[in-house]
């Protein structure tokens, strides 16, 4: 494949290089399971623990507290049908949950899993930028509440939620609340002595670690129920032989992110600053989600008049890889399969049409400005080509 | 650390150099998210799709009935979950579970689970070797059953189990059969158009491949309910960004188990029954499991007379990796801590004593007979200095 320019950080970073040392020199040494008893198996053993050490210190946890997934999903859903399902083994009535309207499918879906077997869900609306309002999440707490979930800041439109306030209200009332911060951590200061939270999921290849491994934040004190079983490794919640190599890989990117986060962040917001300039001086081209209150590497662009889908593939085809609303929303449909609008946007309250020309630019620490100024020539050719081809746009020109 | 022989493969097996490479090029690439849009995600996808068609060619299986998951343990738990609860929710009768006595925990303790919110369980004894009869697990089926599940081959013991007959008196019963096949695959001839499993969990990292990344093969037809939840990927069974350098690796492990694992299996059998040669001349050293119905590259071994973990630690001391029962089955317990006997071997009928005294010697195809006469030479050290320090023994002598 001819070489393309990688503006969809948000889908999956690249593996920085340093990360990808750590792994491959990982996959050299003799692999052992950590729960062998000789030599091997305790240095195998040693590798996880100095990479949950890595973990806990980039979040502010302690190490006891973080425990090693298979990806932000499994954290997510571990997370959601762990917490609920110990709240109602503690008291039978404990059968409500609160979870916002702009969550990622995976704390959607348990939720709307968890409804369809009996608990009551309070969807949380948000404001047209997609902001959550602590005081609804705290009239919306019940005694009988098992827990609320709203995420740090969102994959698709890049809304940064007020955390810290609404772990607060959660902490005040006592119901337990999970944070999603798969899109955060590593791009946002992400410090649970500061937020509140119960349980707080994350993972590697979304700051450029590794596939295939993520990390579950469970404070001291709070108890989550098991969904899957096995050998008990992880305290006995997430069961399976460790893989080593990725998890000293997730470690290895921690660190990385603990010391240049601010680095990346102030680069990312530089060239996103840029693009979304250039791009809303398209007219008809807006962008989505809060101006400031915003991952900084995100932009979330309604291109009136055109297809998303389209100006996808014509970016594509000009050299720029690009999303359409979330990568996640789609997965599991064949290309161009079922047509549904993002329920991020209808929270929003943008109709269909607005959902559907909606496009996700997010740049990585590694872009430069050029890459950005070619983005936008050839993403300016492609919409003014597309609404050419639109009868629709035409008509209304 | 110091060189040593590594004989605990059943815990896990080295990382094959091929493997290795076919990952390390996957980490070089410009990663992208399978269910992105553009060019860069088809390409991640074709490379998913591509595996999936070796680790099918594999097994014998269609590509379409090889789910990617995170290991041989959520496998299992997939499995036995998804079709209990698919059962339950075409007929809320059916509660009833056959499980083996000598599972390994993955599949134990999720029937353990389920066991404990309702459903009742039929645990299938063993005889003297570790085998399940055909006709027992006949017996046990009711019209209300739900899944049966025998493994392949056990992890501890190494006994194969006569899986074709079992699978086919389920199969006559119309009762969806589990098999958890994480020990067998790339070390037995292991075809689902032989043996007609609806279900056959397995794990890159026991043949040479990747950890982290396992299989769970779903015949046509067999309905899993979803056990955890999010964009959908794989078939939303397994939702989650797929690991693609993970997944690549598994189908290189395959390709390279396809073309040589019969010239493995012999080489591992060679070392084995060298080893047990040497091993049984030692007086009060027997072979555990079955004779000859057993895994090519394992040794279990009762030693009269001796703690299994002051025989593995020595052992280790002179150079020699080698485990004591299963690696899992000591997962999360602090090193030392509950002293359980193995379940596997008290269904085969074995003394606490003897069970306590059980070493697991597993060889690899890149082991050589020069290895294995050192390894006896430190292993009938080792076992004549315990035994002069053990007053049981000496009390015996």
């Amino acid at each position: 494949m001819e070489s393309r320019v990688y503006l969809d950080h948000a889908a999956t970073t690249p593996l920085d290089g340093r990360v990808r040392d750590a792994l491959v020199s990982h996959l050299g040494e003799p692999r052992a399971n950590p729960s062998s008893l000789h030599g091997l198996g305790t240095a195998a053993r040693e590798v996880v623990e100095e990479a949950r050490e890595a973990v806990a210190r980039l979040t502010g946890a302690s190490p006891r507290e973080i425990l090693f997934t298979g990806g932000g999903t499994e954290s997510d859903a571990l997370a959601v049908l762990g917490l609920a399902r110990a709240a109602v083994a503690a008291d039978p009535a404990r059968r409500h949950l609160v979870v916002s309207a702009v969550e990622h499918s995976a704390v959607r879906k348990a939720a709307e899993h968890l409804e369809s077997t009996g608990y009551r869900v309070t969807w949380l609306g948000v404001d047209g930028h997609g902001l959550v309002d602590p005081r609804e999440l705290s009239q919306a707490l019940r005694p009988e509440t098992a827990l609320a979930a709203v995420m740090w800041a969102n994959n698709e439109v890049g809304t940064v939620q007020p955390v810290e306030e609404l772990a607060r209200v959660c902490r005040e009332q006592e119901v337990p609340f999970h944070c999603d911060a798969v899109q955060a951590v590593g791009h946002l200061p992400v410090d649970v002595t500061e937020v509140p939270v119960s349980t707080l999921a994350f993972t590697g290849h979304k700051f450029y670690g590794p596939s295939g491994v993520g990390a579950l934040y469970v404070r001291d004190g709070v108890e989550l129920a098991p969904v899957s079983f096995g050998g008990g490794q992880e305290r006995g919640l997430r069961s399976g032989t460790e893989d080593v190599a990725g998890i000293a890989a997730l470690g290895a990117a921690a660190r990385l992110a603990a010391g240049e986060r601010e680095e990346w962040a102030r680069r990312e917001r530089e060239l996103r600053d840029r693009l979304v300039r250039g791009a809303t001086a398209i007219p008809g081209v807006e962008l989505n989600g809060h101006p400031a209150e915003r991952l900084p590497n995100n932009a979330h662009l309604a291109v009136e008049g055109v297809e998303a889908e389209s100006l996808v593939l014509f970016c594509d085809a000009s050299g720029y890889a690009i999303g359409k609303g979330s990568a996640c929303a789609s997965a599991g449909e064949p290309a161009g399969g079922e047509h549904k609008a993002s329920p991020v946007l209808a929270a929003m309250g943008q109709d269909e049409r607005r959902a559907f020309s909606a496009v996700r630019v997010t740049v990585g620490k590694d872009n430069t400005p050029e890459e950005i100024d070619g983005f936008l020539e050839a993403f300016s050719g492609a919409v003014a080509q597309l609404r050419e081809l639109s009868p629709l746009y035409a008509g209304r020109g």
